[in-house]
């Protein structure tokens, strides 16, 4: 089988040699099912250490079931959430949001992916009237899909609107570890003490095999979680296989060395194409992601070698992913064959 | 951490050391994400060489998900749906059937967890009644939450009365290579061969670490699964380590030795304690669950060492579960601490 | 066009003459909208002198808008909601409950329309447990489908049965006016003095054009309700055209009136027919319906003259619905011409 | 009580006089429940004759339950409907569409309340994707909530694009019968002629108490609409009060002469205040609202004798809606009393 790597996405790698170990060891005997084991509990343990012993932390499949599920928890029916336009949430989850809340998504236009207290407050209005759907929610991506970043104090800034309106922030941090290396803080500086409520934590696109981590600020957010769960199709009963890999992954540093390393390929490639005439890097490169404009008649031929998506058809803007995976040879490679088309 | 192993249920195994290594084998550079690669292509070709080469065949992550977005996919939303009392659908779900489709469960009482066209008939009617749900699937489980088996004959009946109704016959076959195994058929024997619409495909509980398949008789019935599987949040990204876990399964009759032994197990237990006066078999014992009456006053003991569900506290009846990886030693020991405690 | 009366439902009777000189009286000028108007205010304060001063109540257009948006208040996606087999909930809703609330519906077999404690507790277990639909509601009809009345010592047990358990009762009262009548009670002392919390109170089918009441016990029941109702698409615009009706229902004992003709109607159509040989009724008429087995080879005959509705197709049981506007010489008619066929 | 009448909304006038005197024509003897009844025969017959022979009429209680239920009816759960950010849909159903159909709404900027293929056709794209919400239909408004028209030209090829992308074209008539009166066309010419596959017809805003029909182009697209509107709470038990009227409003022209009248009385409070200094008219008044920016200060005073809403607060633009029932009088009082608030 094909195994080159290419800068499609980080889910396109697969699992980090030492998470796949701890899967192994992790394969003994019986456990528990539905989280009710030891492996659970210890991943639990290290997410206490890493975001704060008063969070309430639950481990969900994948991303849209994360970004879902946490939603639902803390809204009603008739509520609407408030995001980027270029959302995950809003683009890539099919309406699973709208399905299963049954809430409004209020999009802001973006052009570097985040969305700021001037430029949403505009959807905050209603409160009380029955024919308008409640604000609830105001949820921002960090890094963003844009492979941008919120700064702490942005991040501040619209959590305390959030509270003063009384609204919740949540973030979709399924690549939050890039967000932390780049901003060279602890998990728990870029979120909770910043207080935000609810949060998506990204396990698979940062070597992980699968598994993503719903964290709730504080158990009175998080009440009734274990049953939307598994209503929500997202209760794993092997969970010991999700639980093990967390572990692992909030040990010895892994999770933040990853993020480091492919942030650091993102700013490597960034670095080598910024200067190859008719490319045109189109946003900051903050995290792992790198976006540029490749005029279209060279597209085809590079993704021939490499799979990568086009963002923007119409302005032939690219999105190059790195991932914990990548090697300066890749990168090398990639970079000579880009110069030798596009030359 | 206490790995011994109990009889609780077969999701307390870990993963079968052959598919624990095709996932090891599959962690190989990159691939692309959400199905579009090798390693699923493969395993679809496998499904089709066991359950016919018109299936269509879609891989999720877990039971519920499988059951939930298959009756989603061939449902309208004013549509009934008929099962056991006794279902995993109706009892251990968490409603997320309900909530996920908008159908309404009618329910058939079941001693042995066997439905059939006599019992019930009487909520097949009311078609083209605005006021009344339209019946509109018939949902078994093959072998039951009872671990009692349906004939063949039994499946053909109900899938001919469906279809005679305009309705369709979905399995729930979380552990279908045991009904398989037990009945000496191959899967398709036992399945699309009858009519089957819509199966459920349980991989969890015969030695996978995770995943489950969906698989509709034929593209005509499964056309929008795709989005439904987007929206229901059962996407995953990295396909790849589900795909080469059912290769795996489903090559060299690894499924069918691990349902054949499971199955083994059971008759081996039910053997041993059979003859222990005060301990009553309830189920006839034709998959891989032992069901009994043991005494209240003896189970606590039971439990402390061997952990167990008490399947009906009013009389006191226990489920015990053997696994592809339940030993004779462990049938051995759990059979002299059992007599011990009750003699 | 065909005017004549029947006995398929007290809804094919009109509008009683004095609602709708109501209705005509509050067809002058502009009011306010979606409830802001002197009409609704009125209409309210009526509502609070027959329910209770803290009662807190809402209008909406029909019967399944009442239960469903009643029950959707007070539930969570999660919850089980348990009524009687026979209920309208259950069978004449198009699965309206499970598709708004999400909710399971736990049904109970029944003979006469009641359920009990005794009969419903097996449904009441599992509380706290991830897989299992949380309990909370538990749904009575007063009269039920079948024309029989809960005493208020049964439902008195219900409620309490209930609170212990952490659980609401709900009442779906479409006919309510009738059991107060029956049982010589006020509406108060046959709902809320018994601690029932959620209230459809019906008065389409107690002469009203249309329009139904959602009543909670105390405010804190109700917080969501008014989004829930917009939401739920039964906000009426011309709210007044409601109000005025129901105004008008609950003054100089309109409602009483009504529900203390259509009872005896029901009483005088019972004694005249239970000793015709051949017809069996087969339900204590302790309200405005009866039901009555009459051999299948009369009924097309009788249909043809008077539309009522088969109940049972197996053994030939109907339902004949009196209604406010039901006179002697209907019966009188009726009973002859019945008498003529079955001779 | 206060009876004066404003110009808040065409939903404070009342019922107007003929279709009354309808209802109590109606309000004969008894008739089948449900919309089996001659009257709602007739009111079909009608709708027929103005809307087209092939159409397929359902009567519902209010226009959020004609757009949801009529967009429920053409789309599946993953697929998105794109509408102006101002649309009723939008803006003032509290997320009815999101939580009955799970859509996802998209919206489209917009001056005068129209889009156009232009303006939203950056929504249009992702078939197939399975990440993606699918683009099922385009939904306008005919009038706009902002008072203005589209053109037949304009209609037209909205729903060739839509036709071409295999998309679907709806329109939210609440007040369709302004439009028609305005473009001097028949209903039928401004709407299915040009290829509409659903409509939302308004009554309630035309001089009826309450009801509102959906209609579809042909039976294929309305095919399960009858358990739709059941589920969705929509299905009135005495029918005939909704049929009666809709026939009263669909003979001798009153449907057109009440919206012509209102939309005169909009041209002329249009024509008497846009002269005066200070007041600035914001949008084309092409049906029966007018628009206008009052300079804030002096909107509480006005507001005190004439109810009416701010649109925007931001720039203190104000609507004024006229009904069936605005008088010369009414308009020549107003504009009296704004011209020596603002004088």
């Amino acid at each position: 089988m094909k195994t080159s790597k290419g800068f499609a996405s980080d889910n396109y790698s697969g699992t980090h040699p030492k998470i796949l170990e701890a899967i192994q060891k992790a394969n003994l005997g019986h456990a528990s099912a539905y989280g009710n084991d030891e492996y659970t509990a210890k991943a639990v343990k290290k997410f206490k250490e890493h975001f704060g012993k008063d969070v309430d932390v639950y481990f969900v499949y994948n991303g849209t079931g994360a970004n879902v599920l946490g939603l639902k928890t803390v809204t009603e029916s008739f509520n609407s959430i408030i995001c980027a336009e270029t959302a995950h949430l809003n683009v890539d989850e099919c309406c699973a949001p709208e399905k299963f809340t049954g809430c409004k998504l209020l999009t802001v236009p973006t052009n570097d992916g985040k969305i700021s207290v001037e430029k949403l407050k505009h959807h905050v209005y209603g409160f009380g009237d029955q024919h308008h759907a409640q604000p609830k929610v105001i949820s921002i991506t960090q890094p963003t899909e844009l492979g941008t970043l919120y700064t702490l104090k942005e991040v501040k800034e619209l959590v305390d609107y959030a509270h003063k309106n009384n609204m919740l922030l949540h973030v979709d941090g399924a690549r939050l570890s890039n967000a932390a290396a780049s901003l060279n803080k602890s998990l728990k500086e870029i979120t909770f003490d910043l207080g935000v409520d609810v949060l998506s934590f990204g396990g698979t696109k940062n070597g992980m095999m699968f598994g993503e981590a719903v964290i709730f600020r504080k158990k009175e957010l998080s009440r009734d979680f274990a049953f939307i769960r598994k209503q929500g199709m997202q209760l794993a009963s092997k969970m010991r296989f999700i639980s093990s890999q967390f572990e692992e992954l909030l040990s010895n540093d892994l999770w933040l060395k990853n993020a480091q390393h492919s942030n650091k390929m993102a700013k490597t490639l960034a670095d080598e194409v910024k200067n190859i005439p008719k490319i045109k890097i189109t946003q900051k490169v903050e995290a792992s992601g790198v976006f540029a404009i490749v005029p279209k008649q060279y597209v085809p031929n590079l993704q021939e070698e490499y799979f990568f998506y086009v963002w923007n058809e119409q302005i032939s803007e690219v999105r190059w992913m790195c991932s914990f995976d990548t090697t300066e040879d890749d990168i090398r490679d990639f970079v000579a064959l880009l110069k030798k088309i596009v030359k």
